[in-house]
């Protein structure tokens, strides 16, 4: 099992395509990705559990709710959410695909991203959609990857392959990140694709578990986002025995899986809206997942502690004091704490309270563009990673113009 | 009922102080604070959930578990917090105090604020003790409001008079804020001063509650303090007969108390770390108290909302999405959105989507240094405030190097 390339496309039967169809002023920008699979595929998808939803959340499950799709559809620059008309537009959206793309409307899978509240002209796609056919190709994942993209600075797209049976598979994928991230069950916008054959129950069993220790574990800035959703498109192209069973295949195929997502988190959060850094807090010797994973998400959250990061400043006193407030049922008196770069590891407390350490080296160490903070709870042999970044003065001034 | 000068020393009795003794480097910054009753008081204090404490609030907890005190001491510039000898020093502050003051060690409220996890070192404070003692007098609450603010850029100090059984009684409170600012049942530090006579437990009863709706819906970073604190002695010298049930003095005496604590709230939301606005978040119309708390404190714990606030962007759709993850039961649909300042009023949002606006008004309203966020839920009668500030360039820069 590696890592090759192709993003959405390394699959066998999937094309894809992104162009500017109009929605973002900037031409220079890509606004509308189309992923198609030759045959149609088993579908899963998970959501968000933001209350506001927008409105492709609402037709997407309606579309895969007997379990296949064929197409992603998405657009950035207009998240469709909070108007009227959303369902409406978001329908719309995809009978004009399957129409042009020759396939059944109920078997796409739609998504919007960008700005909340504002009504989603449907003129821009209409018109672009024979474009976006037209350029369907089995090697172009990277233009939907970028078409997807609002406040990312890079386009995120993996692959790995694998075998299921003596079948060579191979499954990608594509994401778009960057803020309002602070996913819950679902998260931000994902399109997996696979040609691996597997039953949508198996799929939607594979992913929601996945997602509980990959994209449900990153946060950008503590916000859930209105429109996250993280779908996968499984067409059996490989033509292994399908899978239907939490048998040997599925253990080699939610691997497959967690190696895509955990390079997509990794993206994601390195990404982060005005970020220079990621930081992944490590913990361990939590009594149980829920214990460990609290502690590591608090940590990962912390405005305090992300603000340090970004400073490069060994202030352990706020990753205790976010571990205090984390709600985890923790002895603080136990608690370890040291900080990892490529420049080494660093020990800065021990047992709760803090030991001498070189603030020289710290340094060195905190300004790397990849941190991790380690924690031994000592507590037992549970452990949990949470993902994220830094709080920098980009992250401000992105957002505090966003609309404008 | 009225605002009123003095401070702490505004009641009868109470003396104050504030020095610089060594615990900081720069030596224009006082350190260390000091406010003494003439009598033993009544006192009450409600202290901070996060489950790394700092040692003063261990030490305080214990000495006024006999519902009484006579004085307060705090020092600024260290926490006093993940020491291993934190309990002990902690201890001696209040030896050295007492020695000082002539009243009884176990009558001494300690507080620390500060850095984490540095040992904090007697020596100045017990070589400071002389001159803060001899400092004290009855109108010298400003150089205590002093003496307690770390990144605070403004003291914060309040008081009032009010009646009770025809004797004239008043309260005066102080307090420190700024950073770390996330309270969960206590909250900064904060001392309250009054003259009334009442019980311990109804002190604490009043105290305890109010907190409920004041210290408890601010949130300047959404990290919880390891030191927060709200402590208040009321010496009786007022000379009213005192308050031992819910009766109609007590119903003056939380009016008192709040008309105060809603000042100190809306101080430390305004003078929060970077802040260049204090942001005030109206809830109405919620089924109940818990649902408006819950949106209300959302919408102001949204980092999103925040450095939309800073950029003096009506980007309502993100109040949206902190109410649609809040966790409160709402019906997304129904909600009303506007802002208010000095500026007027202009309604953004009405049930759930979006409306024309003047981007132009809005722009003028939302430059003001004062905003008010209406959210009607239509759903019921039950309202909250929540306060907090925007999300700015100086919070990242205050925080990424805060050490150092």
């Amino acid at each position: 099992m590696q890592y090759i390339n192709g993003g959405v496309c390394a699959p066998k039967g999937f094309k894809a395509s992104g162009i500017h169809c109009g929605i973002r002023k900037n031409k220079t920008k890509r606004d509308l990705a189309l992923i198609v699979s030759d045959c149609k595929a088993s579908a899963a998808a998970i959501y968000t559990l933001n209350l506001v939803k927008g409105a492709p959340i609402y037709v997407t499950k309606d579309n895969i709710s007997d379990g296949f799709a064929q197409a992603m559809v998405c657009n950035s620059g207009n998240a469709n959410t909070c108007n009227a008309d959303g369902v409406e537009i978001a329908t719309k959206m995809c009978e004009i695909t399957a129409k042009a793309a020759g396939i059944d409307a109920k078997d796409v899978i739609v998504a919007s991203t960008g700005v909340i509240g504002q009504p989603l002209d449907i003129t821009p796609i209409a018109d672009g959609m024979p474009q976006l056919v037209s350029e369907l190709s089995y090697d172009n994942s990277i233009n939907a990857a970028e078409a997807i993209m609002t406040t990312d600075t890079v386009k995120k797209e993996f692959a790995v392959n694998f075998t299921l049976g003596g079948k060579e598979c191979k499954m990608g994928g594509i994401a778009k990140g960057s803020g309002m991230i602070h996913p819950n069950m679902a998260t931000m916008l994902v399109f997996i694709t696979t040609d691996a054959a597997i039953s949508s129950e198996l799929l939607h069993k594979a992913l929601y578990s996945d997602a509980q220790k990959s994209f449900n574990m990153i946060s950008i800035d503590g916000d859930t986002s209105t429109n996250d959703m993280v779908s996968v498109m499984a067409n059996g192209m490989a033509g292994n025995e399908i899978i239907t069973e939490e048998n040997e295949d599925f253990e080699v195929f939610t691997k497959a899986l967690a190696m895509i997502t955990e390079k997509l988190c990794r993206a994601i959060a390195k990404d982060g809206e005005g970020a220079t850094k990621l930081v992944e807090c490590f913990v361990s010797g939590g009594k149980d997942w829920h214990t460990a994973k609290t502690v590591a998400k608090s940590v990962i959250c912390s405005s305090l502690f992300k603000a340090a990061m970004f400073g490069a400043d060994a202030n352990w006193g706020r990753v205790l004091c976010a571990i205090g407030y984390s709600g985890a049922d923790v002895d603080v008196t136990k608690i370890d704490v040291s900080f990892t770069s490529e420049k080494g590891t660093i020990e800065v407390c021990k047992d709760g309270a803090g030991i001498p350490f070189s603030e020289e080296k710290a340094k060195e160490i905190l300004l790397c563009d990849e941190i991790k903070v380690n924690v031994n709870l000592k507590d037992g042999n549970a452990d949990a990673v949470a993902r994220g970044c830094d709080l920098t003065y980009d992250y401000v001034k992105i957002n505090g113009d966003y609309r404008t």
